[in-house]
Parts: C-alpha cells; sequence; structure tokens
C-alpha cells in the first residue's frame, strides 16, 4: 500500500537503513534476506531483545532520534550487564501511517549517532505498516569469552554488592516528564528528563567486569527488583544500605524536599546501570576499572546466605518499598 | 499492570515459554537477559528477522497456534532460502489485553510443535503489552559453512533457474479465506487456505543446495518478484516459462476455470518455496537432493545477459504481471 507521507518499503530501506549497514560486509547493505557474521574463535555468541511500544514505552511525540537511541540501548545495557561486547543488531520496525519520511530520517539518525558511539551496525531488519502504535523491536548480538557470560546465578555468599553511575534518575526524571517536582532547579529537571528519554549502556564497563563481577545483570526493572533477580537466581539474600546507594546532586536535591522519594529511586527502574556482586578481594581491579572508563562504580551492600534482596535504613531496619519493580505489562 | 484475562510477564514466562527454551543451556530457562551460543568453528552465524502484525499479516480470529508457527516459518524459510541450518529464535511479544492465557497457551503449543519439527529452541524473549494490534517480531538464527550463505547476488548467465514444490497456493488460498474460489472442490479448497495459513519452510532442502546453487532467496513477495531480487542482485536477466511453473493439483483446477489466475500465481507470493539458480552440471545433483528430501524441484527457466526477469507464454510472448509483488507495507 503507497503511502503519502512517506516512500515504499524498499526505498525507506534503501535511503535511511541502508546506510547503517555499510560497516558489515555480511549484512549485504540489507539488499538479501538475512545477514552473515563470521564469528571468532573462543567466543559466545550472546542474544538478547527487547522491544518498546508507542503509549507503553515511550510517546508519539517523543523526538524520533531518542526513541530510535532508546530502543536501541536498552538492548546494549542488556549486553553491557552481562559482559558482553556487542557488534550489531536487528529491527523490526512496526510504523503506524501517520509517520513521515522526516520522522523516519531523525529515527535513522539516533541509530546512526549511537552506532558510532558504541561501535555497533545494522545487521537486518523488517519494516512494516502497524495499523496501530509504533513498535520497535530490536535484537542485540555481542561476544564474550566462551563460557564466561556474566549471570544472574552467579552471586557467591560474602561477596560486595556494586553499582555503577547514579541511580533513580530515570523515575525522577519521567516524574519530571509528567510535569511533576517542580520545586527543583531547571537544569537539574533537565538532567533527570535525559536520563529518563536516553539512558547510557555501559557498553565499556560490562566486559570490563568478567574477571571480578560474580552475579551481574544491568538495572531495568529497578536497583531492588533487579538484585532480587539475581538474589534469586543465585540462593543467596542480597542486603542494600538505602544510604550507599548513588545519587545524582539532582536526585539528591528531589529527596531533600520529599524524603519518601528514595521509594521511587530504589524501585523505579529504567536506571540502565550494571548491578553486580565481586568478592572483596576484587576491590583493588574494581576501582581500577572505573579509573580506566571514567565511571563512578559504588559498593552498595553484601551478599548473604538466606533468600531475597532487603535494603536496610541508617539504622539497619528494612525500607518498605511500595512495589517490587516496575514492569510494563 | 495486572490484566483479568491472564497472569503477569514473569508467569507467563515460566509457564508457557521457559519450556520452550529447555533444550539450550545457554537459554538459562528465559531467566536471564540474555543468552549465550558456543559457536563451532568454520560456521558462520545467520541472522534474519521478520514481524507479523494483526490486520496487515494475519486476523486476530485465526487459529492462534498457526499464527504462532507462521510467524516462526516465514523466518525459518528466509534461513532454508540462504542455505543456513536454523539452531534458534528470539521473539518480541506485543500483546493486547484482549489475549487471554488459553490463546497464549495455544500460541506457545504451535511453537513447541515447530521447534520439536524443525530442531530449533527459543532462546529469549520479551512480552509487553500492545494498546493496538498484536505483534510478533521473531529474529531467527541459523549456520552455515564460513562464507558460503547463498545470496540474491550468485546467479550467473548461462544457470538453470529452479524452483522447489508449487507455487500460488498460498495466493489462492488468501482467495479462499476470503470467499473466493467457491468453484473448486472442498478439499482442494482447504489444502490452499492450509497452505497460506501455515507455510512449510524448506529447512532441509536449502542446506543441501550450498554445493551447486549459485543465486538463491526464499519466494514470500511472489515468484517474479523474488526472481527479480535475485535478477537484480545479480545484475543479470531472468526468464521463466509460465507453462514450467509448478502448481498443485488444487491450483490446475483453479486456473481451468479462470486463466487470468495465473498472474495471481506468479505474483501473490508467501509461497515460501526456496528460489535458485544453478550450473547446467548441477541437474543430476539436484535431482538426486529431491529425491533425498522428496521435495519436487523443477527447472523453470534461464539466466541470460540482460536486467529484470520475464515470465514467458507458451508462444515466448511475456506475460503481463498486474503487480510486481505482493508488499505488506
Amino acid at each position: 500500500m503507497p503511502h503519502a507521507n512517506r516512500p515504499g518499503e524498499f526505498e525507506l530501506i534503501r535511503r535511511y537503513f541502508a546506510p547503517l549497514a555499510a560497516g558489515c560486509a555480511g549484512a549485504l547493505s540489507l539488499t538479501d534476506d538475512a545477514a552473515f557474521v563470521t564469528q571468532r574463535d573462543g567466543q559466545d555468541l550472546i542474544i538478547t531483545t527487547d522491544a518498546v511500544v508507542e503509549a507503553v514505552h515511550f510517546l508519539a511525540a517523543d523526538p524520533p532520534d531518542l526513541i530510535a537511541r532508546k530502543a536501541l540501548r536498552v538492548n546494549l545495557s542488556d549486553l553491557a550487564g552481562k559482559g558482553a561486547v556487542p557488534f550489531g543488531y536487528v529491527m523490526d520496525l512496526c510504523l503506524p501511517d501517520a509517520i513521515d519520511e522526516a520522522w523516519i530520517a531523525a529515527f535513522a539518525g539516533g541509530l546512526a549517532a549511537d552506532q558510532a558511539e558504541f561501535g555497533v551496525q545494522a545487521l537486518g531488519g523488517d519494516t512494516t505498516r502497524s495499523p496501530g502504535p509504533l513498535m520497535i523491536a530490536i535484537t542485540a548480538l555481542g561476544n564474550c569469552p566462551t563460557g564466561r557470560m556474566l549471570l544472574r546465578a552467579g552471586a557467591r555468599v560474602g561477596d560486595d554488592v556494586w553499582v555503577s553511575g547514579t541511580i533513580g534518575d530515570a523515575a525522577l526524571g519521567l516524574m519530571v516528564q509528567r510535569g511533576g517536582l517542580t520545586e527543583i532547579d531547571q537544569a537539574e529537571r533537565a538532567m533527570l528528563r535525559r536520563r529518563y528519554l536516553c539512558p547510557e549502556p555501559r557498553v565499556r564497563l560490562g566486559p570490563l567486569l568478567i574477571n571480578c563481577a560474580h552475579g551481574a545483570c544491568d538495572v531495568s526493572d529497578g536497583l531492588a527488583a533487579d538484585f532480587g533477580h539475581i538474589a534469586e537466581a543465585s540462593r543467596v539474600a542480597i542486603r542494600i544500605e538505602a544510604a550507599a546507594v548513588p545519587l545524582s546532586a539532582a536526585a539528591t536535591s528531589a529527596l531533600a524536599n520529599h524524603p519518601d522519594l528514595m521509594v521511587e529511586i530504589i524501585s523505579g527502574g529504567d536506571d540502565y546501570e550494571v548491578a553486580f556482586t565481586a568478592p572483596p578481594e576484587s576491590r583493588a581491579d574494581i576501582a581500577q576499572i572505573a579509573r580506566e572508563t571514567e565511571t563512578r562504580i559504588t559498593r552498595i551492600g553484601v551478599v548473604a546466605q538466606g533468600r531475597g534482596v532487603s535494603v536496610l535504613d541508617r539504622a539497619g531496619f528494612p525500607v518498605t518499598l511500595q512495589k517490587s519493580g516496575y514492569t510494563h505489562f
């Protein structure tokens, strides 16, 4: 079916998506039905997939380049949390009729910028019509040394508990996006909103953790929920000190006005940091990795015998978490 | 968000999708954020992706097991057309609220049956809510000997032109599905409709063609359109004899009543057969592969100097194709 708003599928691919595959000979300029990639010996293929849907994960009015970048970055973050080095991705794009060529050009521009930033290539895709919302499904591919992918199930009793970056900015950014947190500084509000709209996957950090981390994943469901996943898979208890959770200046400002925002910060999700556990003898290595990647990495708790995750206040009492992790479902 | 109709995301995965990953240790029972697969030396990874959308590619009332099977099979067909042996897939499933647990159980049952039939495993996925149509995006993964993936660009002047199975059944099946072709036999109508609803990807055949085929792809856009893709990528002309195109008994019956259906048969698409070219010295090998796989493989034309695809009638005159290939876009 032709659309007044945009060229046909083949022409869209030629103009906007084939250039995204130019760096990979096996992607055949997206002119074939599949791509080939020669894998290096001693490497496992690591695969993850995540879809984002209009009105569920983003709004139609969001900037198209940021929609594209977030759709890609949530997948790159999954790979980072597994210690994998990403090399490419495929994308299924289901486009409502209202999407025009300018939108697609901006969307592809976002992907091009992120490909350059994170060293990945488009390997293939499918573009089809959606009679409803815009949907973007991305499958990202990476490599790890054979048998070394970081697992949720790797945490051991006695490990330190670590997290990269700062936590809660995206959850607070969503509140800003919805018109909340008006009492804090304009620049801080803009930073929080940006963290919500465009996460920074820890693509460099993740693979460096392979030799020291035991259990790991990225923080997407929320700090407490994702350490809960690690605790459950590893059959251990994880205790997090609320006061140790790393916060941005903006989150600190917000929290000063509303101490109960701590629940949002710890449960809110969309942080796309790396959560991991590691033995105490790895502290010097982790400090070195933090310097090398210029990434804040903070020790926030311990792994103990037992089950489940608990977040403790300064007095050692459990913080009540109203929700156990954000789910879009 | 909880749904009255079905359990939450984690429970759905545990009940219905984790069992689909039981055959692959690296899929970690779908309890982690990514899967790992150790690749064998000397093999390339082959990747393809296709999405299907309710009201575009299927109807909400179609049987859920067939929706699942078609979504998977169109991807397996792409791999077959590239000569790849499939090993797994990941799936993004965007579910409208109206989808209930019984639907999901039937859908997963269709996938389980096809996994057993085609030797593939679920490696991962993402389940999310759709505020609109049901959408299923599948990325399928396979292997080929390094550098040997069959390309659209491989056809050479002097090659024979071949196609597997019979052509046009799915296009006629769609007409049956829409209430047409009432004059032909009930059993034949049922066969055509089944070919439309559930294609038979040539998973065994494709990899056997690696040593004889030059240019290849599966027939999804239509026989003429897909040989057009091969001709364009290979910079050759492809001539197909309309009278040689292999037809089922049902298609022959339909054509006897309506000779103009030949255009639908050649242009209709959704055949999911393998279209390929091969040098004349491969005829004996191809006959042997046909016997071995119990697959009809028919020589329907030649590759010549020039550009484009032409379909010729018995007198050698070009058949006018009203459309150049079906597109869902």
